[in-house]
């Protein structure tokens, strides 16, 4: 047995409470060390051996260089004092505790949960579980108001350069919620709407005004109202990191030096006179003279901020924030910002911009979720070959164990946005778009569409991932793939626990391509779910070859596939799946299959 | 090399700011793998291979399963983007980033730190850097005014019970000062010293009044006064957890039940009528019916609270809190805390009462440090016997890498406190106290001392460890050891960078028991310090036999002893040590005994 690979601290990711009254554990070993782990845990006011529970781990998953194991104990008091017995498949065993690798039971050092406190919770909004959602870029998504547009104004579809206008608006947004709705969208994520020069609006110059490009404050209201009454929400974006070089406060301190009353609320004003074509202050990433960096830790700016959160809650009924740089922002600007925005509405839900870990975003002061960029990188490169099969399932495994289960759940998946390359052209064909729709819809978390890619809208890099959406252009609009996002939007919310059900990885195959999984709700929220009789079997064949795979559904239960589109479907039979090149199928038995009101036993095939 | 053992996470303990332009990275490997770690680091917004610099990593010690590799980057823009590359002893190498183990270089997935953020940034009181806490049972450590004793006193010196008065007070530590401050304590921690109606005063009734027994608000007053101007500073005892009984708030909800305007000031009210002989109501620990749990979560509560903290700061310019059962309540509360009290005064000292790793209070935004009960348990362990010296060089190492280097010279060391048996009793003799004490006071971090226990005080577990200072038992107060203590006192005094500086393990033997290691500046704050002119070297011989050692000095170092009493002491005759049983020495070369103003190359005994 690997002692030194044995990890574990009571500390989230690896401990974390479950409701009010369970704690999860998580441990860490060697890949196929373990043999078996037995959490040993009582009331941290009560003393061994008189009250300890043994509560034998369960192997949760590997991920090719360490194996997870887990189990939630009971916590009636709250205050929870266990240690962790191992015994490696080479029959050594070993005691885990705070104080170390101990060679007997231990008496002191164990790990110490000291009180699960409700007022710690990590809640996120419940209507996560329900919602697909769907990111907009509001210049290229829809002209709805042509009076509105700017004097230099770009046909639609003119090719995208880092300055150029396509008079998108909020107007063009409140016209196509047919559309959406249809589709099955539950929130639309607007990147900023408020005045500022530049195409994106990342440099804010009044974040008390909407840009009239894109319309007024009461388009704005009328945009939320709608969208509420269809049952969709909508999420703006807050710019806090950093200003626009003709933001107010801004102006005034390029005008009055330090003697303006906002010197203060930039980060570092190196000398004086401010001046944008010198650059002698701290900006948003390297010198980038038009997004001058805020120091959110200034008592004034903060209120400011804090203010402009609480004034769109208030004003037009939005539903959140996506906060952009949100790594680069203090964390205490974060947790006065969480208390705001949900002392104003509960249900608020906040996003956080962050591409890399974001545990420390996500203990329940801050953040409830970030933009999963980690979960786009394994999956595009699964799908272009760059990860084989069982490497891509090993990092999935990796990214759940880098969370919570709660923070897995809330995880905002995409494949692309306006800061990357679109899905469609990274993978370079409608086949392998497809199964990268099929994974963002089936996975744990949140899935989240970049406007254009549900009909596989093409694009590189900003700025040319940031096209118009073609609504006229028949070559650029593939009409298969989107009915394809529709019929997975609503197996998605047909089947809720999608969002935090288990995964159960049944094949991973390096040489065939094949990877499949059976998606199932969670034993947490059912425990008493009868084995084999719920759940959806989900299949990629990753290869340009045809291949077949059994699914390991059970004896005589009659699978049927739930997709309904021409593209690249296959043959099951009994519990025998067959699928062309790049082909996708979402199995389940005919019980399931009738969540989605479709007669049992029918043929996947309509 | 066993690449399941390789632990980071860019995350503290692993990964923190060392002032604003420097990041720390630690990397955990299995003992004895790795011949070399380089961190491979730049600015998060150039990408490789531009601007990658390779920076060594160096081996930092082991805890006999794991060992510590560390390097301090220069981090200029304040972002940055890193992995680590290993290389072990049997020739292998791999990759570290956030995305796993790889065996190429990396091109994505690095560790990011996004922004060293100024106001996120964990900074401490400076004044830890130079202090010596004491702390005070008050009722126990001297009578000074007989006027205000309880009607019931028992004589002084009276065997204590869970009840029982000596009718020690606030007069009593005022005319204590001079002994004090002899001694060369630099902070008094008090525990509680509010109304309550039993003798520790844990079970609040009043929290803005003095307990009648101690004295008077002008007492208290007077005694912060008087202690300042001998620069002694003063910690109170704030008990946020739960209320005592006869709490104005708890009175109400026993007398109006669910009607009282408090009832939402306690975490569970089970049932109506609230009563203490059912208990039917949340406590600390398990049914403690005279200490009900309070709901910090609740907002006028927690005002309330955060109130009475406040109020003494202002009112009596105390220098900050021990809070009892930090760990049971919730973070937001702490935070607003933090807030609170910083607010009136920058140089709070806010101190938890944490038994188990504390990393979650310590990040910046809750306490500035915690009792560090583990290395007493680990102190104590190796003294009498449990652990040999090895064993406890290895436990203290792995204690040092469960913080921050930040984290660990703020941690208040202690020997023994009021809730635990006094370290006389429990090493069973007064060498052993002895070697305690040299320990306690040559450790990083910040040494407390439990009032009494620098005579040799005894006492078993609660109540017995919470005696009367018998100021006039000869045969219970052992002037030596305080010799002892006040020489080791001005050693630290000397040499503040024992607060925080480096230490270096020179000899652990499992055989001889000798432990000895060499304290000197960090090299972080002095990089530039010469190979072996500075530092001291401490040796304990915890053994019932005489034992030799050579200090690793360097030739020609003429060393000498800085302690100046009669106990334990030994030979040194150039870098050759010769010690009795159970003896202590610490040795410098002479260049820095003169620091102590002692004329160098005199022998260690005068």
């Amino acid at each position: 047995m690997q002692l030194a690979a044995l990890f574990h601290a009571c500390r989230s990711p690896y401990a974390y409470p479950v409701g009010l009254e369970h704690l999860r554990i998580i441990l860490k070993a060697a890949r196929g060390d373990l043999a078996a782990a037995v959490c040993v845990h009582g009331d941290r006011y009560s003393w061994p051996p008189d009250l300890d529970r043994s509560t034998p781990m369960e192997r949760l998953g590997d991920d090719g260089v360490h194996e997870y194991w887990g189990v939630t104990i009971p916590a009636p008091t709250r205050r929870i004092r266990y240690s962790i017995y191992v015994r490696g498949r080479d029959g050594d065993y070993a005691w885990l505790t705070e104080y170390g690798i101990a060679p007997r039971r231990p008496r002191r050092g164990f790990f110490e949960y000291p009180y699960i406190h409700r007022n710690d919770a990590f809640a996120q909004p419940e209507w996560l579980r329900y919602s697909v959602f769907y990111q907009i870029f509001p210049d290229r998504f829809c002209n709805g108001d042509p009076t509105n547009d700017p004097p230099n104004v770009a046909a639609w579809g003119t090719p995208p350069t880092g300055s150029n206008r396509m008079g998108g608006d909020l107007a063009g947004i409140r016209q196509k919620l047919d559309y959406l709705q249809d589709l099955g969208i539950g929130c639309i994520y607007l990147t900023p709407i408020f005045a500022a020069p530049s195409n994106h609006k990342y440099d804010t110059a009044d974040d008390y005004r909407i840009d009239p490009q894109f319309g007024t404050e009461e388009e704005l209201k009328a945009l939320v109202k709608e969208a509420h009454g269809r049952g969709i929400r909508i999420l703006l974006d807050a710019v806090f990191n950093h200003a626009g070089k003709e933001w107010f406060a801004f102006r005034d301190v390029i005008e009055k030096g330090k003697d303006s009353r906002y010197a203060g609320w930039f980060y570092d004003l190196h000398s004086f006179p401010v001046n944008p074509e010198v650059c002698n202050y701290e900006t948003f990433a390297n010198r980038i003279a038009s997004m001058p960096k805020l120091d959110t830790g200034n008592p004034e700016c903060r209120d400011y901020l804090l203010g402009v959160a609480e004034y769109w809650i208030r004003q037009a009924d939005i539903d959140g924030w996506r906060l952009d740089v949100a790594n680069e922002v203090d964390h205490r600007f974060w947790r006065a910002f969480r208390d705001r925005v949900k002392g104003v509405k509960p249900d608020a839900f906040i996003l956080g911009e962050v591409w890399h870990n974001a545990t420390d975003w996500l203990q329940g002061d801050q953040f409830d979720s970030v933009m999963n960029y980690p979960w786009r990188h394994a999956t595009l490169a699964f799908l272009s070959g760059q990860l084989d099969a069982a490497e891509y399932d090993r990092l999935l495994c990796r990214m759940r164990f880098t969370y919570t289960s709660e923070m897995v759940r809330g995880l905002v998946n995409l494949l692309g946005s306006h800061d990357t390359p679109r899905v469609r052209t990274v993978l370079g064909s409608r086949e392998k778009a497809a199964q990268a729709a099929v994974l963002l819809l089936t996975s744990e978390g949140v899935p989240m569409i970049y406007y254009g890619d549900e009909v596989g809208l093409e694009g590189k890099g900003d700025p040319d991932c940031r096209r118009c959406y073609p609504w006229d252009d028949p070559k650029q609009r593939d009409t298969e793939l989107l009915s394809l996002y529709r019929r997975l939007i609503a197996i998605r919310k047909a089947f809720p626990w999608l969002n935090d059900g288990a995964w159960e990885t049944f094949v991973a195959d390096p040489v065939t391509g094949l990877f499949g999984f059976r998606r199932l709700p969670s034993p947490l929220a059912a425990p008493e779910r009868p084995a084999n009789e719920e759940g959806l079997y989900v299949v990629i064949n990753n290869s340009s070859r045809g291949n077949a795979v059994t699914v390991p559904a059970g004896v005589g239960v009659h699978l049927v596939d739930l997709l309904e589109v021409e593209m690249l479907t296959g043959r099951v039979e009994g519990d025998r799946l067959e699928l062309p090149p790049h082909g996708i199928a979402i199995l389940a038995p005919a019980t399931v299959a009738a969540a989605m009101n479709r007669k049992p036993g029918l043929d996947w095939k309509t």
